[in-house]
């Protein structure tokens, strides 16, 4: 079993209500610091081993897991996990 | 200018029912291979630079942006961005 991880963000200039909502509450919290805030998805999926893994994974980010028009993703394979 | 990732993960045992949907979806789309799916946030922070960064962060994390009962987090500080 393999444990891969979909990172999908939304791509820039995408409007992000919920990371501005997260920024102004940071700010009013008195993290000042705190410039912007973007909000993404991880998924994290356990996978039977098998050939063109990291092929078919990309195929299910393009059928199923992000929008292309409004998303960006990136895949992470991390490595044999026992199951 | 630095930017910080925050990984927010359902602990485990709690039910993930968008993970479900998700492990279902990919199997009936012929993706037998997936076995489980779970579902988490990222939250990128550009944080201006100052003492106790991580810290602030951390503090940032219990007071809004995790739910310690339910969800863990990881801070994963990038390094410094260009502005």
């Amino acid at each position: 079993m393999v444990k891969v991880t979909v990172h999908v963000t939304l791509r820039q200039g995408v409007l992000d209500p919920q990371g501005k909502a997260i920024k102004d509450s940071l700010n009013s919290l008195g993290y000042a610091e705190v410039e912007d805030a973007r909000v993404g998805k991880s998924i994290e999926l356990m996978v039977e081993e098998g050939p063109d893994l990291e092929a078919r994974v990309e195929e299910m980010c393009k059928k199923l897991l992000a929008n292309p028009v409004m998303e960006d993703y990136r895949i992470e394979v991390e490595g044999a996990v026992r199951s």
